[in-house]
């Protein structure tokens, strides 16, 4: 049962939007009803004078602050649900004396304030109830660090969990690396991601204090229709080849099976900070970004091909005897042959005033059989080498979704 | 002329926005047309089934990313335009050698920049093209600190401009105060204001510097219906009591007047990082807060009345005699019985991951005249001291707006 597609009455909440005509001179105005528990959206036409509107008002505007996602399910909400406009990783450490015990109180109260929030009701101990009233399709994921799941069962932590083997050009800072505890906070709403985010913090903070967190960002919901790929900061169209959540194999690539233990129907979570060299970048012409990368930057489409979802020749040769997309194009480094070691990314743009860059993130089974590789293959030689460094590195178990009565990890503490 | 309403056929840049259904369980398609300079919007009807929709996809969307805010006027853009998602401002230091004709370049370039990224067009020099497709309603004010008019004409300087006198409160940090030249960024859309500010940073690279850039948010566009008052992180509805663009005194409040030389319909924009306190506010119950601040959380009204926009009663006793709102609740001491001392303010909230509070900026003629008595009283006796400190303060002149064919800051560089 993927998260997208909850069978059960109780886990099924559905989402409310509206759309308002909230201009001074519309037409029409709003009309809006929900029944039986469907949200029913209705719309408002407004006509705006070009000459004399000077976009000071919205003409005829979406609502979709109430929108929720369920948190319960099979697997953890946020992970192949709606990709949302702002997410933040933060992570946390545990306190020296948070032993089973105080984990357990910590999932606790955090299955409780994640269930309550992303319903978009204020937690019991919420003193700012009035911004916790807009989830704003928000979703927390959260993740186990390997101290996390140490602490508790030291037999119970994959061979996987932990530091990734280092890479050649890795400059990893620490101020971005590691952690004992991650929350994956991601919402349309920056106020509603700020709340989240402070809320959690200071519930869980007899057990853990913060380490570092990263707020990354893609084009704001109604900024350009949804479904569109999105851009990152060098101007690519970034996630077009991914595992689809709805194909027969994506299963067998990102969530863990029944040898999994605890980790069954849970993730594997691999986050890299990685810093785009945009100053030297900006030397480069289109030409030369888009033989670097494989792909034309207007569609994204391989240079083989026309359309951004067109499959790239990496065989085909142009009258030279090259091949038209290089061996060390970033899509020829990245693309795996072996069809078990793909991974499912899901990466936002970060820009924190003194640098932009990509935090780039993705969901499989096992890092080492998965990511790695792929990342041996770039380090070694990607032609965007030049242009992009990793300076934050942290893996994380995800583990599997929980239903209401349930809690957040109890495969694991219970 | 007011920028809101452009009044010449060059200024006027219609807005275009459209509502499309982009669900697969959509009833009824998606109908958008334009003719004549006039953005016609029309709606999609779409009905959810409750249980079956978790959230996945949008239901209706308006999509308003082509939606432009004309940069030209008698008025900057941005000051009493729409309120955007985000807002960033940024300031840099001019270089040593950037003397009057060093600025009257940089000045050229970013007027080209300013007019070109605000209409969605990419500027000649932009690498990155299809980042500044979409402007999201963006605009650039651009502001000049004292170090810059004296460099053109130190005779123009005027007398509030550089650093407010200090506050006995203030624990200013250098990292976020001060500046020659002040870049506002603001748009709905937060990759629409990464590649403007990087675009516009790289573009006066010969002349200046980044000094430091501070990002803030309100509810994201469509969050809730437009014209809502935002609330800030504290949870208290903050802009309710703010002189109103289109009244007749808002000009003399803000605009400065013919007396003012080159910057005669221009305004002083200050701009605070004040930190919130929100570990000790949040001990703090609901009667406490509403005291501190004089109004209530939920509603934003006066603690004398019932709505957000009730005049609030400072003279009213309660029956042991007490004022209901105390004489130094926030709003007691910061408001102005001399109608001129007003100032107009456009907060937004600020959260570094380490910290959250507010970006509080307010246009004015006059800092020492107008924003410097309200200080003073609340640095002097605010309840709400507790909880709040000023971390960053500076002060820009920002000079009055500029036509097609002409250049921003064209009064004082010649
Ligand atoms: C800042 C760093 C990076 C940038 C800017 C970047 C950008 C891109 C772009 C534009 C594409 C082509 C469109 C698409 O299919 O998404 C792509 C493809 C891909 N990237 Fe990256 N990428 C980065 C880092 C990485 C890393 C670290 C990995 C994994 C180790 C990775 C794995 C992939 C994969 C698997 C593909 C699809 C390859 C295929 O066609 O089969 N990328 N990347
Ligand atoms: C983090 C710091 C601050 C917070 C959280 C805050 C919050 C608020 C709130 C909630 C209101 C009531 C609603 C409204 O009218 O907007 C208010 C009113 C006001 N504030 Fe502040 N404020 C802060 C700092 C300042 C500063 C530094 C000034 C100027 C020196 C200022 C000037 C005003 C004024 C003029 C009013 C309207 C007073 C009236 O009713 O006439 N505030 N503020």
């Amino acid at each position: 049962m993927p998260a997208t597609e909850p069978a059960t009455a109780e886990t099924a909440a559905p989402s409310a939007s509206s759309t308002r005509s909230v201009s001074r001179r519309g037409l029409f105005g709003a009309l809006a009803g929900a029944a039986g528990g469907a949200a029913v959206t209705a719309a408002g036409f407004a006509i705006a004078g070009g000459a004399g509107r000077a976009g000071a008002e919205p003409v005829a505007e979406t609502i979709h602050g109430s929108e929720r996602i369920p948190c319960h399910g099979a697997h953890q909400a946020g992970i192949t649900t709606a990709h949302t406009a702002h997410v933040s990783y933060l992570a946390l450490d545990l306190l020296p004396d948070a032993d089973h015990d105080g984990i357990l109180r910590m999932l606790r109260l955090l299955s409780g304030d994640v269930e309550a929030l992303t319903a978009g009701t204020a937690p019991l101990a919420d003193v700012e109830p009035e911004l916790a009233e807009l989830p704003a399709r928000l979703t927390v994921t959260v993740g186990f660090g390997r101290e996390l799941v140490r602490r508790v069962d030291p037999a119970a932590v994959p061979a996987w969990l932990g530091p990734l083997p280092k890479f050649s050009r890795d400059r990893l800072d620490e101020a971005y690396s590691g952690g004992d505890l991650l929350l994956v906070i991601a919402a349309d709403d920056p106020v509603t991601i700020a709340h989240a985010a402070r809320f959690l913090v200071k519930d869980v903070r007899p057990f853990a204090k913060p380490r570092w967190r990263q707020d990354g960002f893609a084009r704001a919901r109604g900024t350009e229709s949804g479904g569109r790929t999105m851009r990152n900061l060098m101007g690519q169209v970034d996630g077009t080849v991914n595992p689809k959540p709805a194909s027969s194999d994506f299963s067998g690539l990102v969530w863990l099976g029944a040898d999994a233990g605890w980790l069954r129907n849970g993730s594997a979570l691999v986050l890299r900070r990685i810093r785009m060299e945009l100053d030297t970048w900006d030397r480069v012409d289109r030409v030369g970004r888009e033989f670097a990368m494989g792909r034309t930057l207007r569609e994204g489409a391989p240079l083989t091909g026309k359309k951004e979802h067109d499959e790239p020749d990496f065989a085909a040769r142009d009258s030279l005897g090259f091949t038209v997309i290089s061996k060390d194009a970033h899509i020829a480094r990245a693309h795996s042959t072996d069809p078990g070691e793909r991974i499912y990314r899901r990466a936002v743009n970060y820009d924190d005033g003194l640098e932009q860059g990509l935090l780039f993130a993705c969901y499989q089974r096992d890092p080492l059989a998965q990511f790695v590789p792929i990342q041996r293959r770039l380090d070694e030689a990607d032609l965007m080498n030049e242009w992009v460094t990793h300076i934050g590195s942290a893996v994380f178990a995800i583990p599997p979704g929980w239903r209401a009565g349930g809690r957040l990890g109890e495969t694991l503490v219970a």
